[in-house]
């Protein structure tokens, strides 16, 4: 579907809505470029937008694909840029991914998005707004882009830290649950960090060579703006690393944890066990039948073994208090 | 076994199956080549070959042995790549290499497949009706083969992550049957992933080096190809080093939980104890055979006792029902 | 909040406090800059100081966010530098972090303090006294700053340090509480070493640049001092790695040390069973009502089995302490 | 010892055994170049041959300490080459280490062997009979030297391969032997790897080094076949730190299996202590000996007592079998 | 303290001991050097130092402080040079470092030793008597002082080996004392060996340079000798980076061990538990005390049950004897 196709000249958008074959005779004008938007685009859609801005059969490949990690390509002096948009998912604490794709050309911008990837008419306004920067043409447009697609990683990235802690408070929680174990928990975090490090860092060697100037089409004065972006995104990638290695930790130390626990019970269920098995001792030797037991005869036998049994008991229990097994 | 030897001249290809003497003559015409496809040679089969082209000693012995990683020579300006193939079998959760081989030089291609390396009868065919890429030559075949044999790696990967998904599930399932353990599974699977990274990574600087060109018999017109090629193989690894990681955490996550899950066994175990423990220690003190026991006389000693008895492993259900030991 | 505003000339600062406007005209005469120091401020102060100093849109956004890493941009020649202070609370084991932010242009120095970080009062002092280093001019502040900073991790890692070996004390103690597991707070400074590390580690890659004397406004002068910085953030930097290190195996070694003394307590606890168990086996077998079992009519029956099952228990008792199980 | 001292003309062997000082001289004719093999040298056949040759004082001093690394390195034009020769002992599963040195001039070959570094009779043989070979001078000599050790790594390779599989097999055997536990072997087999990785891995550099050909006394010709040695050589290190890999996850395997299995052992002794506990409880209770409890003067108590106990057995047994605990 | 401050000339050592003031004079004349060797300086000598040979400030604040990693600055084309000397103490385990610093001129060498780092009396005889080398100058004495330092890394080494073996032992010893663990010694192993590794490794990079000979004063017969000692450092490091890895490998396999002791225990205490336990069950079901047991008043019933007790107990010896349990 064609979401949106305007022209821009000088920065201004041209009024109207212009087919695609007039939107492309206009930017062909100085100083003036296209930027058709394209959702999910049917193969027919695609098929009219490649001829007309003649797109390289390969990145239509992987356009049309769709399942592609973050990289820029140059195809005969026209980028083609793959972004995944991220957003989490609070109740299942799953991060989705979508894809958004981007040729860049002299005087076009054809931009795909598939999925969920987060629509893009705010960008379109804010960069409208902004006449300096679109004077640049389609390259401010892929700033524009990738710095909302960056921009988005921030509350991702807040998403887990948040699940991070509730993490750390299950994993040293003096009382849990029969059951419940954090092992799962962690494991899936850390899948979805995995993955969110996956659909983000490959993005890092695409932006340093943007924010480097060296790339077909690139303006000077947008450097400067590639570089912010870039460092927001290694800051993400970077926060994303140190979640890795923390829940890495907070899988062994849920296991210590874990055992230790289970040290402190069996001491516990043995102290018990001590204090309930000497009365038990006594009662099996002095419930045998033999015919001549003295102890038995005399008068206050049972009661001399009741008190020494519950001394002993009562020891028993003092020491374990002491040595903390109880 | 030559299993097909035909010459292209201007990327058609000459009719009728021509020896292979007359087919290296054919090819030293203009705009010609020759791409003969071996299957296991005999060594005498092999020698023919090798005479007829020049083979480089080297490169031959690699090729009988078959026992290769990933690579590419330059022997003399001509080219010596060796690919792997993989294939997943479903039933043994096992990956199957086998080895496919090129010579590529200016005028020919030599193909050697060992094993079960997907036959290359339909690359030709391929390649054959895209007449604008076969013009290009015998760099134009190498890289219809080596995008061919990366292309097969998708449903390996397809195959592992499916294994990954079950893996997961068995590993946090709340109940498990007797003796099962995932731990073997994973690791089997993990043994396979290390495997398959092994036999695919090694090929990403040889495709580096095709993408920039510099190779002999370099080909302007198929660098973006190669480079595509590259990118699909980036993707792969990266999709298998993903699954490298995760199963490291996944054995760790079942660690965790069998440890989590024998504490609560443990637990629930010495509840029983302690509730059946009770009446037994009891049991065996009014159980001794002193003659003077006040209250073995008494009119309704028993029942006080049991009452008592059963009293207290009530309390006792309670308190461990209400910590969670039960 | 402006802190201080002070202009120097030839190393020397001017007397009075001059408004900003006035601060800006007096730095442009030569050998002369402007320092002005910010504490958290306002929008509207911020505002009119990037409007005096011309300081790039993108330095400001950041500086204004401040959540960034440490790092060093270049804009238009001029420099803006973020650095993390931070400093070590010993009561909660928690490493504080705040942000420094500098703008070092031809003529003028902006530092901007957010959230607790270190007062640059001092700094102030010291380097007014240092008439040979302030000649330097701005850059001179900087390596000040800087510094000073990196001199006070030297406390943080002090108190990490301490904290190890607390750690390494409490995982090999002997005897220690019930409940007690070090492993919680092995993870907690993992976090805080981790945490320290990515707030530290990337600011070497500025000093290195700064060493190297390549940037805008660099004073050969000044290459040795700012590669001494780089050698003490070096070491700060190589101290928590093995610190992160060290943790790693002390989780490990906790671990194996609470296995370990599980499977003392387990076989302590089934030695006493059976010492107990014997007589209870015994106990039970005489203790049945059978009419005819000849041994209880003997005379001696029952010492003699008292005397064997105290002989048994002794023995097992000795069989136990030779094998170390109690 | 001296144990063979050739001079070499135009690839030809010279006839007759000639004493060093002669060989010295023949071999300065043009075209020629002597190959001196020793064994063990006494410090006095060492000075002989050094000061004939001229070798470095420092190469010297390694060549009679013989605990090197595998490296190369130049000294006035001359190469000096170390290298480790690998055996595998089935019986010990140890790998055996030797030394093998190698000083190579323009017209010189002094190789020294240590221990029980392979014989270098066969390689001798061998070039001999490859005259167009040899004719490229003592470079020829050190890659076939070079070529013979790094092939005997192959069996090396297969015996550990061989260790691993059988190591697997015993990780998830079913049933394994009392006491039986494959983490001894899996750490003695990690560290031969571990070892044979140090010990080949820095060859890998010499290699790609001669393989460049930008050393002195470098013959086009050899290129190519220092690079098939270099490319065997990344062919056993790959395998070896794939071993390595592989037998950290083993132990982690190894050590979920035992813990499964001790988490099934214990839930099945809880069954049958459940089962055997409940009649102890209710014989316990009826072992009383109260005066009047009215159950034990019944006609069918006992029987009634009697069948409930059998019941009640057999519906825990039922039970336990169904969660799997039996 | 001064130790010793000797002006050598030619290679050779001039008699007497001259002051400060004088031995500076006397190394400004061709050909000549001054030695100057300081123990742990008082502030007031080593300014004396300072000035007479204008050492720069960094360096020589560094050389105060004596809290440095090892390191190469270059100063004013002067060298500064840090070095940790390494003592292995085989009582305690532990490694002490000690630090050894040199500032290298054109024509004087200060070396300044603090704590217990070895004394530098036996390097100054051994070069005095190397005429050849101490003529190439102050880079010598730097030589000789590295090649000493490092060379006494070699017994540490061995005394870590030593202990690696001792731990390998421990770990893998059949029977082992209560509460023994050797976790506790793998980890201050695993700490001395991470320690050294930090006090070593980055003296790899300053020899890297030294060995290329771009430093100012390099001297290019010494050239060979510095890449000789980066040899033997390198091997050290190699060394140590191998039994770090190995440290961890053994602490996993302690683990494993200790759980599989820990397992066969059980099943141990479980059979005996369950041979005791019959006997038990069956006393407990004949010791009720009902009126009507019709076993009881059988002749000889009691033998019976008797010989079945005996004989169930028997088939479970020979079971649990078989399946390994016992």
């Amino acid at each position: 579907m064609i979401v949106d196709c305007a022209v821009y000249t000088n920065g201004k958008r041209r009024d109207g809505d212009l087919p695609l074959v007039d939107a492309l005779e206009a930017s062909k004008e100085p100083d003036s470029f296209v930027w058709v938007g394209l959702h999910e685009p049917s193969p027919d859609e695609f098929e009219a937008v490649r001829e007309e801005f003649g797109l390289h059969e390969l990145a239509v490949e992987d356009a049309i694909a769709a399942h592609q990690r973050p990289k820029l390509e140059v195809y005969d002096g026209d980028l083609f840029v793959v972004l995944k948009t991220a957003r989490y998912d609070d109740a299942t604490e799953l991060v989705a991914f979508a894809e958004l794709q981007l040729f860049v050309g002299e005087s076009y911008v054809v931009s795909v998005r598939h999925g969920e990837a987060s629509a893009l008419a705010d960008v379109r306004r804010t960069i409208e707004s902004d006449l300096s920067r679109i004077r640049c043409g389609p390259m401010a447009v892929l700033h524009a882009v990738i710095d909302h697609v960056v921009d988005d990683y921030a509350p991702v990235i807040d998403g887990l830290d948040n699940d991070m802690a509730e993490i750390e408070d299950a994993v040293f929680a003096v009382d849990r649950p029969r059951g419940f174990d954090p092992s799962e928990r962690i494991f899936k975090l850390k899948r979805e960090v995995l993955n969110f490090y996956r659909n983000t860092e490959p993005l890092l060697d695409p932006l340093g060579r943007l924010a480097a100037g060296q790339l077909p089409g690139a303006h000077p004065e947008l450097a400067s703006y590639f570089r912010d972006v870039e460092d927001h995104l290694t800051r993400a990638v970077s926060a994303v690393a140190h979640a890795r290695d923390l829940l890495s930790e907070a899988l062994d130390a849920n296991l210590a944890q874990v055992t230790v626990r289970q040290n402190d019970d069996m001491r516990t269920i043995s102290a018990w066990l001590a204090i309930g098995g000497f009365p038990t001792v006594v009662g099996a030797v002095y419930g045998m039948n033999f015919q001549h037991m003295p102890e038995l005869e005399t008068r206050f036998g049972y009661f001399v073994v009741l008190a020494v049994m519950l001394g002993i008991c009562f020891m028993l229990y003092r020491r374990f208090k002491r040595v903390g097994w109880l």
